[in-house]
């Protein structure tokens, strides 16, 4: 057992047809990879899955069992092609039920501009939680949890927010990560990243060539959550690369 | 059967932990669905995926029986943490070879920088199609490919370098796109757009709410391959808006 695999883990499923026809950028889960990142929560899997009932149910069923969280963004909302509530529901294979609490707020919050099918935000898989945070201005509009899955909205703003909401439920051991500068190729420090990455399995070693870098040419990241390791362990790269090394950060 | 359907689909494959953890921002996904919706491919999943060889091999061969054709982005080169060859052979059940053209070129364009570890992108799943494009100068490198697998760089200037290679074999009828900016709300809209969806079934309708733009608050796509289709859902959604419309594009 290394140390680096009792993180907690998580997948990201991104709802979005627009995503996945390139309309718009994808924030969300770059947004979602930094903030668990920061809480030492490691991210597995990030999936991007067209609006659609069955697939959405069946990747949520997988990343539940496969993961410690699963967080959606997206696809919740009045339309037609706000089916992720319907597609949770039948991960679990529970009914979707109307939530009475919420349909009054919803009610309330509308006024005059009320449409009968704004209520379907008000429907939740059967047996979920709804949390609310503590910020009141904001808390009466709960994030909807079911089992280890958190359900975010597609807008950026509001799915920040919501995210805001929740976080500390995640807050984990933080990662402890360096970085060396090479001015030699991947293929001449390999040996050395190889050597590194065997001697100490709880410290991820990665590279990534820079090709239009104009001091180096490849990123070593060496990250783990025991900070000795990834001391030792960038200590021994550095060694290893001697004269190749640029700068440590 | 709706003619959306028939378009040819495809999956992205981001081996990435680089991604996962945040350190980098995606830009290959994001190239490649826009060079692949151009060509009238549908991208249907989007999935980032660690450097481990099990997961990238699952990943892997369930998007090659599921999709069209599948993609793949990163882990290949000459570091320990490249693994996405030998994980494709293991998906596909075969073994990993090296081609001795590959390890010529390797060893004459290296010269005095030659490493032994350069020949492991040398290395491709027995079957392999080694594909070289038309340019004399990049030609020599060619696209590996297996079945319906790409295999493309992580670098994003190769990666697309690599694409342009082989862009022309997915060449299939465009897709026709229509953008329709409406100044009230989902709820105000929803039913407008469920009848075009429901009565266009070869048309894509999309909403999306732009709660910080200054002159509308929800943008609605139509999209298809079938150009009178889309132009006459269109017509229908600004007909139902009336004067929610702000102006279509």
């Amino acid at each position: 057992m290394n140390q680096a695999s009792r993180a907690p883990t998580a997948a990201i499923i991104v709802i979005g047809d627009e995503v996945l026809s390139g309309k718009v950028e994808e924030l969300n889960a770059r947004f979602l990879v930094r903030e668990l990142r920061a809480l030492g929560v490691a991210v597995r899997r990030i999936e991007v899955v067209p609006d659609l009932r069955e697939e959405i149910a069946a990747a949520v069923r997988k990343a539940s069992v496969a993961f410690d969280h699963v967080f959606t963004a997206g696809g919740i909302g009045p339309t037609h092609d706000d089916v992720t509530i319907a597609a949770i529901a039948a991960a679990f294979a529970v009914p979707v039920v109307r939530d009475s609490g919420l349909a009054d707020l919803i009610r309330e919050v509308s006024g005059e501009r009320f449409f009968e099918r704004d209520l379907r935000m008000a429907d939740v898989p059967e047996g979920a939680d709804l949390i609310r945070g503590e910020d009141t201005r904001h808390s009466r509009w709960p994030v909807i949890a079911i089992r280890n899955v958190y359900v975010l909205p597609g807008v950026p703003s509001i799915l920040q927010r919501k995210f805001a909401m929740i976080r500390e439920r995640f807050a984990a051991a933080p990662f402890h990560c360096r970085q060396i500068y090479s001015r030699e190729s991947e293929g001449a420090i390999a040996d050395t990243l190889d050597r590194a990455a065997a001697d100490f399995p709880n410290v991820a070693v990665g590279s990534y060539p820079h090709l239009d870098a104009p001091d180096h040419k490849v990123l070593v990241t060496v990250d783990g959550r025991d900070e000795a390791a990834v001391v030792r362990a960038c200590a021994q790269i550095v060694t290893g690369l001697g004269s190749a090394v640029v700068r440590v950060e």
